[in-house]
């Protein structure tokens, strides 16, 4: 590992220059520094101060601050909205926070080549409301989408729950500008659908988690605007019914739910006391599947939910609730919306773990979870996305646990569980990323890609300044 | 560049105990080989003999035969069908041709988690067909389809007609696994639908051409069977009134077409004289689109037709003429489908051109290509796929000049259109590939992103075995 220098006035008068504008850096103002040195991920023992956070306007800044912490062996972190659960935006070798706060132009909406061009700041939601306005789609959709960046959305490859039926953050990415680790600004891809000339680059930023470069521009592919929505809400008597009714539903009535969420019993008693709702056969349950389809005209959403109702009640559903409005709608994900906030009304130290296996193999990782939860004595309320496999397990501090104990504590549970993820032919990151609390885990679950990953870096980012401690 | 050596006696010996059978074999059968040193870029100008065709059946034979290959400095050439269109496959210095013919396994077919696990060598349509009897549906579809291995698609991330709706191959293949150019196999992904732990090496292997490893098993993603089928063939009476739909189409729709289809007047005239078939309006018109939609009721493709032809007809279309059964499609899709083969029945040499730009700049692009055929005095037929600006000039030899004369001259009025294809924010190749014909292409366009490709291939192959000369 580098020797990182600290900062010091004669790199802050480097940066100053570079800025042009003291209201766009912080430094020695403890309590502003503090907002950038933690993230989502759980306690404020993953907090590290930064040394200096700037907040640059352009890509020529940034490629000049990384010119300086190349030169002045300093490490950056690139920072988004700080919604991050794996602790990729926390600066823990101190050093330069880079903000993307301020990169926050949508540069255009190309209607007629379907694609939209963003700078990383921009709020996930933001965008999906701006281009809806022209009739178009971005069909990215992570449940962070009020509140993270779409420049923090590619660097984790985030997820989200409409996976199944338009894929991941990669999906929509047609291209990136990046200054890369010695200050070169680079395109890869851009308004072009296909690229078969050489080695796809492109996605080896996506989920990169800011150890490769910085992206200055993205370019989101657009689709048409489906329009219409309807939700299911299913009650299942257990976890294996919930499950083993996911593939049969897609083949039997041959079409793509947008989503299916899954949410169990443990989740629903927890958000039930905080939202005060109840939701029917609460009492009887082992799990719900919320399902949602998205479609052109009411007709086709009518056919879907017939469809979709037919084969799920045959398949041993409780019963089926449909929702076609957006009060009903609301009343159907209010739940699952608020299962994490449900949680740390309980335990504010709740971390949300995201392991992924192959979906069928859902109700085999909820066993291993109850004997986790038996054999350390902790509450382990899960819920996820069905559809694609991808869990989010949320164990509780037990009272009698201090913090600091729980840090290692819940490390180690999180880490069982997303092993044994792995070896069912998983992962032990669906979403999230890897950032530093997982990268023990990463080594451990793809030793040989690791030490290709690393070799990548190596090469990329040969000083490595960039986001340095994160996935290595 | 490596001294490679050639094939001797002691190699061949060291081979045969790999493979155990001699039938898997081809050595010193100068017309068996010679069947291994093309493939369908070009003209007989392009071929280089093997020094040896091994034809593994298992990844433990590929594993010894790339040790082989690594303590012996000998080159290997990787080769699924033998369908390319840049010469990936063609063993430019010697060698081991390593064909994939044998490994031609439909390992699984996994209904619950909506994968299908295969081996390099299944033909793409025997896999489409295979998953369709399950109500499944494979959406990759390169125009090769009837030929074409799966591996080649993931070789060259395979395009074709349909990725504006389903994408192209990389967006369909959910894992990987590889023998490494050490010979150590790696599995990449897998039935899982997410995973945001580390660089996606996954990618950096679809459209690698061989480079970086050969594939011995994919995770190929399906989706349920649309099952109805409508296509609208549209003559316009210019380039630019057919084009200027494309974007129009889906927004007023408010749906995606499985595919956009362009035609050029040149090339339907040909096409006419080898189908012996007339497209209505054939000696009015500029240019046709072909559209098509795939849905899961007939309802709904009624629907799609009654709205896109509205929209093209309020938008320029001369007419809409629509194919709701297979009889009628066909007939649209003959002279698309038998293009490549009409402009091959007037000269046997004529190569098929592959560029991108983006979909709006198809217009720009094609006047360029006029300028160019006035330029150099030759024809130069295009089509393609409109909808995500993918097409293939196919520049025809006049006929007083020598083959040797126009592989330097097709190369050079190819090289041309394809440098303004990335000028416009395109690129050199949508989905063929560079092999080794287009490698100063490569270079040429993409500096930055060539010298960061070349380091990564640098540090997975340090011995350069793996399909050298190709991309770089």
């Amino acid at each position: 590992m580098n020797e990182y220098k600290k900062i010091n006035d004669k790199v802050v008068e480097k940066i100053r220059k570079i800025m042009k504008n003291d209201a766009l850096i912080i430094y020695q103002d403890e309590e502003s520094l503090k907002s950038y040195s933690n993230d989502e991920s759980g306690g404020e023992y993953y907090a590290h101060m930064p040394d200096i956070v700037v907040k640059p306007e352009t890509k020529e800044q940034i490629s000049e601050l990384i010119k300086v912490a190349n030169d002045e062996n300093i490490p950056i972190t690139p920072r988004g909205a700080g919604s991050g659960l794996a602790g990729a935006d926390i600066p823990i070798y101190g050093g330069i926070v880079l903000s993307l706060e301020r990169m926050n132009r949508i540069i255009e909406i190309d209607t007629k080549n379907l694609v939209a061009v963003v700078e990383p700041g921009v709020v996930t939601n933001d965008l999906c409301r701006l281009v809806s306005e022209k009739g178009l789609y971005y069909a990215g959709y992570p449940m962070s989408v009020e509140t993270s960046f779409i420049g923090g959305n590619v660097a984790t490859n985030a997820g989200g729950s409409k996976v199944i039926k338009y894929g991941n953050t990669a999906h929509h990415i047609l291209g990136l500008e990046v200054v890369m680790p010695n200050g070169e600004i680079v395109e890869y891809g851009g308004k072009r659908r296909k690229d078969s000339s050489g080695y796809n680059l492109l996605q080896l930023f996506i989920g990169s988690e800011g150890t490769l470069g910085i992206f200055t521009k993205i370019y989101v592919n657009l689709i048409p605007q489906p329009g219409k929505v309807v939700d299911l809400l299913v009650p299942f008597k257990s976890i294996e019914k919930a499950i083993d009714n996911v593939g049969p539903l897609m083949t039997e009535t041959k079409s793509l739910p947008s989503g299916i969420e899954f949410i169990d019993k443990k989740s629903i008693d927890y958000a039930s006391k905080y939202t005060g709702m109840e939701l029917p056969y609460q009492d009887e349950v082992g799990s719900y599947l919320i399902v949602q389809y998205e479609a052109t005209t009411l007709q086709e959403v009518e056919e879907l939910y017939e469809k979709s109702g037919k084969s799920l009640l045959k398949n041993g559903a409780k019963d089926v609730f449909i929702a076609d409005n957006r009060t009903n709608s609301e009343k159907i994900w209010r739940m699952r919306r608020n299962w994490l906030e449900s949680l740390k009304a309980v335990d504010p130290y709740v971390p949300s773990g995201d392991v992924v296996v192959p979906t069928s193999k859902i109700p085999e990782i909820m066993e291993y979870i109850t004997q986790v939860e038996k054999e350390y004595q902790v509450d382990i309320p899960v819920a996820g996305h069905a559809a694609d496999g991808n869990l989010h397990p949320a164990p509780l501090k037990p009272t009698n646990v201090s913090p600091q104990q729980w840090k290692n504590l819940s490390e180690e549970i999180l880490g069982k569980i997303a092993i044994k993820a792995s070896d069912m032919g998983g992962a032990i990151s669906g979403e999230h990323g890897v950032g530093f609390i997982k990268k023990d885990l990463l080594k451990k679950t793809k030793p040989n890609q690791f030490e290709r990953m690393k070799l990548i870096k190596q090469v990329i980012d040969p000083n490595n300044i960039m986001n340095p401690g994160k996935l290595f």
